[in-house]
């Protein structure tokens, strides 16, 4: 089933202009904008490019685990075969690994670390759940690019997201350098929604996720925005963090490196923007791409529950408690 | 015919490991090293990474005719048909131009600036001809790239050029970003000869200019080259100028932004160093390519023939003068 009105047409047979987009980019309202751990400075550069980047967020050795598992899974037959791991097209490497989180322990609580959920919460105004996990992956010399794109349009035309209230937080586990592919986005971009065309074809996913052929923006809207916006790479070392908006354009070219360059995506989604039918494709992506039956709220996870509740309370709150004594 | 002894063993059947050049690198030798406009840090920067960066070596405005006129070329449409005109093998557009210097007045006095030229001779230690000119172009979200390679390499190979003792001027007639597909090069890399497995195919330039299939390094020697010098990609405005040796390791990736790109390239070659039979090869490969026909020596262009020989003599020439008044 189709829906009849569309918040965000694409997939088209016939054209139509990119359009301003009407949903929130910052989606905490009022004095609950400033309710976590990012300031006014972030929180508006954030609705003005449509992205954040946090060198060296986390510390190179706390990264080492996740690669190693990563190396890991790269062995496991039983996993390869599944349709969790997509492979490279042209060197049939793995590519992207989905369901990091369901997969292991090690990060399913990393996409609880407090700070990327405090800021995620804050941005989305809500509680989150996670949406979509991945790792892309590229060897080096040889892992290709992926076209510019914005993740919101695929995940409204194919899974049934109904607003623009998703965050992508995305952590270096190698460093990203200007020679090993790394993540390419558009300033600014997140404020247009480019409607696409060429229909979706049945069971796109299968074809997509190793080179997108819908849901790929024309030429004229892509240079228009990028005239405007410019190009930013983030590049830092692993454990580097990048917050990007659920509808920024990007995009990543070749690793002509030998440098390998692996970064892991959490998708965050707002508990009120849970997945309905899909907007423009005849059926429902698996629920590795597209969660619908894991939709609870994430707890933070504390690396010493025996301490938990440390911390000085808010001014406020302590003045209510004395009031009460 | 194909020569007994081979001074740079490649088109292999078996592999041979790198091993260390014996030519020079800056050609003028004692105190003729100085005789020209490049410094002793310049020399030796040369000497150690291969390569020499000029940005914004002319002013943007002096580049816009040879841009115009390049836009004329690609509606010349005798020229698209003949050998000279490379197109892309995915898009079909122009990928490349041979021979600029032949078909343009403009082109042919610029391989003649003194500037350039001054520097030129002054790394060869001799009188200098152009062994190949050409233009490289690169359409926005279009043009793809070129795979690691030395340039000296397929001289060798395919054109019997004897040693290490050419040099490339590129000119950027557009400005080369981080996201046009600016060139990029492996410092360092031209103290090393990588031979490179495979026998080169009969008329091999007519593929291996839309992509080369031979006469590509190993992945393992361009990882530990790179390992040791990095990877540089210089970027500036149009009118910057890139001199590198022939044996420089360098390679380009796709151009994913919707900025077009177009370098210019003339090659240098000493005098004393013109080609021979191909040394892996089973024949020569056009003039447009590789000159044999046209390697008289090139004398500095003057935009001011009237104020010929203007300016102030060394002190030792003006001493001897003075002796013998």
């Amino acid at each position: 089933m189709i829906h009849k009105t569309v918040p965000f047409p694409s997939r088209l047979k016939q054209p139509i202009s990119p359009f301003l987009r009407t949903d929130p980019v910052v989606h905490a309202r009022n004095q609950h904008r400033w309710e976590g751990p990012l300031d006014e400075v972030s929180l508006s550069r954030y609705e003005r490019d449509g992205f954040l980047w946090f060198e060296g967020f986390f510390n190179q050795e706390r990264m080492l685990p996740f690669f190693e598992e990563l190396k890991e899974m790269a062995n496991d037959e039983k996993l390869n075969k599944s349709g969790r791991v997509i492979h490279d097209p042209n060197t049939g490497e793995i590519r992207s690994v989905f369901g990091m989180h369901e997969l292991s322990e090690n990060f399913s609580r990393l996409t609880r670390d407090p700070r990327i959920l405090g800021m995620v919460r804050q941005l989305l105004g809500s509680e989150v759940y996670i949406h979509q996990s991945r790792i892309n992956d590229k060897y080096g010399f040889e892992g290709s690019g992926f076209d510019w794109h914005s993740d919101f349009e695929t995940w409204h035309a194919e899974d049934g997201m109904p607003r623009m209230r998703a965050v992508s937080a995305s952590l270096m586990l190698t460093d990203n350098n200007e020679f090993n592919g790394p993540l390419m986005l558009i300033p600014g971009s997140h404020h247009y929604f480019v409607p696409c065309l060429g229909e979706t074809p049945d069971l796109n996913w299968r074809e997509s996720l190793k080179a997108q052929q819908v849901g790929v923006p024309d030429r004229d809207s892509l240079a228009k925005l990028a005239e405007r916006g410019g190009i930013e790479a983030p590049k830092g070392p692993a454990g580097s963090l990048l917050l990007f908006e659920c509808n920024t354009l990007h995009a990543s070219n070749t690793n002509m490196s030998p440098w390998p360059r692996s970064n892991l995506f959490f998708v965050y989604n707002s508990v009120e923007n849970t997945l309905g039918e899909p907007y423009s494709a005849k059926r429902e992506r698996p629920e590795h791409l597209a969660a619908r039956e894991n939709c609870s709220p994430l707890s933070m996870h504390d690396d010493f529950p025996e301490l938990a509740n440390q911390g000085v309370p808010p001014l406020q709150s302590r003045r209510v408690s004395r009031a009460k004594i």
